[in-house]
């Protein structure tokens, strides 16, 4: 593991952007499955302004690595990929062909994809209080799940989360479907580099949990202690408690 | 996951062997840890032809992931180095500089040298039918752990687990210490690469339980499926429950 | 550079054999430029053994790098690809999609099949008593040619060299054309390693020359010097003027 | 080849100043050659922000690539150190045991402690009107030359050259020597990517011919071409020659 801490979410995004930028500059083909969400803002703001209109970025290309989908509309954008679309994808303007979307009727077949692809580069995830990563809450999924469809009986709390997500996106309740899809621990642990970002003091306990406690199911980023690969990027707040 | 299948294990073990010495070929530095014990027997004897006396191999540098000490003689050879030196080291004339033996003086340390040394390009283990790998043995460690020492009272039986290498080895079982020192998954897992190697029959079931079951502690091997780099070498008899 | 030297030919073709194979082992799609000719001959043998009816090798690819085409057949195998058939490919059972042909029609988009298909891991290749390399004779390329054609006019001697081929090809030397295709220099370093390997006393004066002369276009392999990943493969018959 | 084109200067030194932070990122060793000069001062302004006072950053290891002495001070810094110093290794902060000085007395065993020290990840540089690169000016050095001093009879105007870089780095001419040391094209080819940067309209001309010309030394940046991983950043008024 190596970490990197900065002392507050500009810088720390600061950083991300830049290592992110940095690998897209290579001659060949690029893969990377990058985080929605409310962690990943500033990077992709500094980020947009790296990459957008950039000729020489044409082979890189994107994946998401959970979908929340809206209710009929299984082979379209759900929640994760409207969220990129809007914080990256469309300000950034990058080429629709060079964007692969991961949706609940691909989910299938989207290792497969990414295997035959050439396999993820690097993977840019967040972290959640309650230590999910991607779309492995706990008691959805387990370690050895590749991409997955988390159904609404895994937990008592699905149906509510399934729709507070619909909420959170701006749009009716009504539209939450009674699953998801995500890369599983087996997924995301495939790509050469993870690279895990947490900002906040809500993310203090959490990551000291996650990175230096129990590997176990129930604390799902815990997992990722275990890559040979892994970056972790901190804000001073969210590593208070692995700092003291 | 990549899988390759051979044969037999004269077949397998040709694979192993090129594929080390493959991995040997370079201008820099290489760090290989390997294991000792009965799978890679033929590995070592193909081996040993291809490194003896040869001067372009003087940057690859060994280390040994566990050692069983024989007792009062903690910073020296025990099971595991003797056995390595048996197998391999005499025999293709390794020098000492390149070999970093990992003992039970200086386990603590084990993972920060390696690191210092430039990490490690690929671990060769073998798997045991009870799922263990390296020194990590159900009930002894915990995916979480770097390199540790492993108590007798961590298991039941281990007294008489430590008694029984001794005779393996040859030597009297008054000589078992009440411990030994393995790299835990962790450290396992921070390899670049993650080679599996299992010859036969009694290996086919474990290897099926491993590698695509269920990832859990009590069958330790199981977290390796989730290295992005892992290479899994088997003879046909030891892949039979995964080929059907 | 690093340089290899055995004893002869069975053991440098050993070395060779293990590193190509080794080379093969990935998860994901290698891509590698061999040669045809007198001095891999005893190498294919090896690799013949090695990589026939692997299935785990489906991801290999294989390029020629030049090509003498017969008359009237520009589109199909020349001179190369017959003799890389005879040596490996057909022995070796490799399936036609993963054989890339470059023909006498193809080399103008041979590169930019090169760049797109990801780039060569490595290209494997010899040295002539003159100090050619592929077909970049002296007088023919230039060191910033790229896959170029090069005409029977670029040397006094081109008429008969080309006819002399053919009969070396065991077919009549009515059937050469005035013409053959070939990678130049600055394609030849574009892969991310080269394999130089010479046997036999005749090599010895030109790989002293070569690999520590005077880097120039009259001795086309001087410019190997300059890859930043020159694996140089002797018996210590090529090696005589560079080890004294 | 992999070129990038940005607007100005400050968009391509923003670019240069992302690329080299992204490659600091590492858990091991990365070892740098950086260039003096005028080129990357707004490279450097940026990169100084981003490292300085940076703990993640103490594994990230710096050499210069040539130095011209002052007088009877050949062990100590010279133009080229003291230029990189006032640039960016004083105000980045930049720890003494991360800095490797290639001087006037240590340049003969400058190749075989970078390659000791693991060989560079890259050489950043700059290139001349009249096509030098590092201290390759045209008639100093041969694409053979590994790390040579050259002397005040390689060129007619040598000694002027020599006095006039005094004037230039702020001190007499009187503390001109007679030569100065660089690695030459055969030590900068040795790194794993060369990394060339030109700013400016004067700078246009050069650039087509060196990359886009013959490959020959009367032009040194020409062989720049057969560097496999070769990035060049470029405003577009260093590009206008090779865009139109």
């Amino acid at each position: 593991m190596q970490l990197i801490v900065e002392k507050n979410e500009a810088a720390i995004s600061q950083v991300a952007a830049d290592l992110l930028f940095g690998k897209m500059i290579s001659k060949h083909r690029v893969n990377l499955a990058i985080t929605a969400g409310a962690t990943p803002q500033k990077t992709y703001e500094l980020l947009v302004e790296k990459v957008k209109q950039k000729s020489y970025l044409k082979h890189v290309h994107y994946y998401n690595f959970d979908e929340m989908p809206f209710l009929n509309q299984e082979a379209h954008d759900g929640v994760t990929m409207t969220c990129l679309k809007n914080l990256y994808f469309t300000p950034a303007g990058i080429p629709a062909q060079q964007i692969h979307p991961l949706t609940a009727s691909n989910y299938q077949t989207h290792d497969a994809r990414l295997l035959a692809d050439g396999g993820l580069e690097a993977i840019f995830i967040g972290i959640g209080a309650d230590g999910h990563f991607c779309g492995n809450l706990p008691q959805t999924t387990h370690f050895q799940d590749e991409t997955v469809a988390v159904d609404v009986t895994s937990r008592p709390d699905m149906a509510d989360i399934l729709k507070n997500e619909m909420v959170k996106a701006g749009v009716s309740e009504d539209l939450a479907c009674d699953y998801y899809v995500t890369m599983g621990p087996k997924s995301v642990m495939a790509a050469q580099q993870v690279i895990l970002m947490a900002i906040g003091e809500a993310k203090a306990k959490i990551i000291k949990q996650a990175l230096f406690g129990e590997v176990r199911q129930a604390v799902p980023a815990s997992i990722l202690q275990l890559h040979p690969n892994l970056l972790v990027l901190l804000d001073e707040a969210a590593a208070r408690e692995i700092m003291s």
